[in-house]
C-alpha cells in the first residue's frame, strides 16, 4: 500500500499495488485507489502549520499522531474496497504529509569544496506517524522518504521520477513525465537513458495557485475551479505574467524544488491579492468578478508557461523528446492542457493512465514502489534528479 | 552506541557499549562514555521550542536536522575515544532530545472499553534526524523509540526499565532502580520477577526545577546548584512544599510519566518566582540571595520527598524492597542523597556505578540495549510500565 497526501492537504490517497518481478523491472497492478479527504477541521491544521504560523510545538506532535491515524483508517479503506485481509499487505510505504520542505541552499558544486556539516542545510518534514499507522493496521511501514536524500545532499525531491524511469523507459523513445499536482514536475528519460541519466525538477506550481485562488475568492465554498472554465473566462494581465515570469526560481537551472513555502499563500497575497493597481481598479469598477477571472487565467498561463519554459530552457536542449506523458489533478484542467499542446506543439501528448498509472494514483503508487525497493536494501532516490552526493536506501522501518 | 540527550537538554551523552550473550540475558561493558555540551545557541533553541513557544514549523524540521549532525558528532566522538572505527558499530540507538511528551489522557482501564482510534490521544515527538546520523557516521541507526509504546496506548516513558530489568533482577532481593535526571524515575523489580512484574514511573521532578531555579537566580551563570551546596543554606517554606505536595500529579498512581510540560518554567514561575508575597517581600527587604536560597531548598525537599512519598504510597506497599540503586546526575547533590537516606531508614542505597551501570551513562546504554532488541525483533517496552496494550518492537530503523 502507498499513502501520500500532497501539499495540497486536501486528503490522503491509498493505493493498493501487487508488484511482481525483480525490483529493477517492476511489473505494477493497481488493486484499488481511494482518496480519503482530510476532516475539514484537520485540514485547517494542517495548512495552518505548513503555511508557517507560529504554533507550539505540542500541535506538530499532537497533528503528527492524528494524521498517522488517519493516514492507517485510509490504508484499511483501500484493503476494504479490494476485500484484502491488512495482514496480508507486505508493507505500507507512507510519505506522509510534508509540512515543511527546504532544499540545500548551497548549490551542489560548491558543495563538493565543503564539509557535509557545511552543507546540510537543508530540512524537510514530513508528519503522519508511522508507529501509529503499523500498530492500527498490523502491517510494517517505511515512512519519512525524504530526510535521507536531504542528509546525503540532496533537494529530498522529486522522489516519483524513479518510479517513471521503471515504468517509463524506452529504448527508442525520449520521453517526459509531466506531474501536474500542487506542485509540477516533470521527469526526463532520454530513449535507452541508465538510472544516472535521469532528469527530473519541479518546474513550479501546477494546482496550487490555481486552487489557493479559486478559494480565497470563493471564501472557501470552492476547492478548485473545475476543468478550468472560470480561468477560460478571464483574459491573462500581461505585465504581471511577464515580471511573474522573471522569478529567481524559473530561472535557476534543475536539480531544483520547490513548495508551499515559495508558492503558498504568501505567494497569493504578494502578487495577486495584494497589487494595488488591481484592488484599486476593482473597488473604483466595482467589479470583483471579472478582475478574478481575469487574475485565475494569469494564473494559469503562469503555470503553463513556467511548465513549457522549463522543458524549452532544460531540456529540450539536451535530446529528442518524443512523449509527454501528463499525470496528476492537473490534467482536469482543460485549458491547461489546451495550453500546454498550444506551447509545446513538437511533442506527443499521453496520459499516464494508458500506462497503467492513473493519473491520480501516481504518487501513492510511487511510495508502495520505494518503500519496497527500501524493503530488499535498494535505493530510492537518482541522484542526478535530486543532487544527491549518492544513491541511498530512503525511509525508516517501524515494524508491526 | 546508545545517545541521548535529555529534557535538560544541556547536551548529547554518548554511551559505547559491547553487549554480549543472548538478548534477554545480555551482558554489558561499557568501553566509552562521553557528553557533548550543546552549543549555547542550539540549546537556547531547543529549550525555547519544548517551551511551548510558538514557532514556525520550519524551526522544527532545522532543528531536527541540525541535532542530528550535532548527535552524529557525539556519535563519532565517543568512536573516536575508544579508537574504534564508526563503520564497526552494529548500530547506533538514538533517543533523539524530547521536544513534547504527552501521554493518554485515557486512563488504561477506560481504554479497554473504547476503540484503539479513540484512545490515542497520547503524542510525543523526539527530534534529531537519524537519517543524517546514519549517513554521517555510516552506521545504521534506530531512533524514535517512544512512539509506538504511544501508538499502543502506552505513556511511551520510562523505557529504562527494561535495562533495569535485564542488569538488576535478583532472585532473593527486591530492588528499586531510581533515577534522578532531569525528571525522576523508579523501576521496580520485586525479587525472582518476570518482566510482567516490573513497575516503573516517573515521580515527578528530578533536577529540573533545582537547576531551572538555579539558572533563573544566576541569570544562566550557573546551571546547577553543585552538591546542593545552596540548597543546604536555604530553609524549607513549609507552607508551599504542603501545598505543591497535594499536586494531581503526585496522587495519581502508576503509570505515570512527566516531563517539563508539567515541571518546566512555568511551573517554577507559577509556584516559586510569581509567589506575590516572596517578591514583596524580596523587595521590601532587599534580601534576594537567603530567599533564593529557601526557594531552592524546598525545590529539593519537593523533590526527595515526591520520590520518597511516590515510593511510600506505591512501591513498598506491593513488596518487599531490600536495595536502593541510585543513578542520575541527581547522585552528585549531597543534599538530595541525604534527604533520601534520611526519609527512607529502611532500604540500603547503592549507587548504580557499582553495578556497572556508571550513574551518568545510564540511559544512553539503555538506547543502545534497546536499538540492540529492536535489531532482533524483540520487544523494547514493558506494558506493565508504559501501561501499552501489549510488548511492542520499539523505534524505526533507518539504512546507512
Amino acid at each position: 500500500v502507498g499513502l501520500i497526501s500532497g501539499t495540497s492537504a486536501d486528503g490522503i490517497d491509498a493505493a493498493l499495488v501487487r508488484l511482481t518481478g525483480p525490483p529493477d523491472q517492476v511489473r505494477i497492478r493497481l488493486l484499488e485507489f481511494t482518496t480519503i479527504a482530510y476532516p475539514p477541521a484537520i485540514r485547517r491544521r494542517v495548512l495552518r502549520l505548513a503555511g508557517g504560523e507560529p504554533i507550539p510545538v505540542g500541535e506538530v506532535s499532537n497533528l503528527n499522531f492524528l494524521l498517522g491515524d488517519l493516514f492507517a483508517e485510509a490504508a484499511l479503506e483501500v484493503c476494504r474496497r479490494s476485500r484484502l485481509a491488512p495482514r496480508r499487505v507486505a508493507v505500507i510505504g507512507s510519505h506522509g504529509q510534508t509540512v515543511f520542505h527546504r532544499g540545500p541552499t548551497v548549490p551542489r558544486a560548491a558543495q563538493e569544496k565543503m564539509s557535509p556539516r557545511e552543507c546540510s542545510t537543508g530540512s524537510t518534514l514530513q508528519i503522519a506517524e508511522p508507529a501509529v499507522i503499523a500498530e492500527r493496521c498490523g502491517v510494517r511501514v517505511i515512512a519519512d522518504f525524504r530526510a535521507a536524500d536531504v542528509a546525503a545532499g540532496g533537494e529530498g525531491a522529486p522522489l516519483v521520477p524513479l518510479l517513471d524511469y521503471l515504468l517509463l523507459r524506452d529504448e527508442e523513445l525520449g520521453t517526459v513525465a509531466l506531474n501536474i499536482g500542487g506542485i509540477a514536475n516533470v521527469t526526463v528519460i532520454p530513449a535507452k537513458a541508465g538510472p544516472d541519466e535521469v532528469l527530473g525538477f519541479d518546474t513550479g506550481p501546477g494546482n496550487m495557485l490555481l486552487d489557493g485562488l479559486v478559494r480565497h475568492a470563493t471564501g472557501g465554498k470552492r476547492r478548485f475551479d473545475a476543468g478550468g472554465r472560470l480561468a477560460e473566462q478571464g483574459k491573462v494581465i500581461q505585465p504581471l505574467l511577464a515580471k511573474l515570469l522573471r522569478l529567481d526560481f524559473f530561472r535557476r537551472p534543475p536539480p531544483k524544488s520547490t513548495g508551499r513555502e515559495q508558492f503558498g499563500d504568501k505567494f497569493l497575497a504578494t502578487h495577486f491579492l495584494e497589487q494595488p493597481a488591481s484592488s484599486l481598479e476593482r473597488q473604483r469598477l466595482n467589479l470583483p468578478e471579472p478582475q478574478f477571472k481575469d487574475l485565475l487565467r494569469t494564473v494559469a498561463e503562469l503555470t503553463v508557461r513556467s511548465i513549457a519554459g522549463a522543458l524549452r530552457d532544460y531540456v529540450f536542449p539536451r535530446g529528442q523528446i518524443d512523449r509527454l506523458i501528463v499525470s496528476g489533478g492537473g490534467t482536469r484542467n482543460q485549458l491547461l492542457m489546451r495550453r500546454l499542446r498550444e506551447l509545446m506543439p513538437e511533442v506527443t501528448f499521453h496520459l499516464s493512465d494508458d500506462y497503467g498509472l492513473p493519473a491520480d494514483a501516481k504518487e501513492a503508487i510511487a511510495f508502495a514502489v520505494l518503500a519496497d525497493r527500501s524493503l530488499h536494501g535498494l535505493p530510492g532516490n537518482l541522484p542526478s534528479v535530486t543532487g544527491a552526493r549518492r544513491a541511498v536506501v530512503l525511509g525508516k522501518l517501524v515494524s508491526s
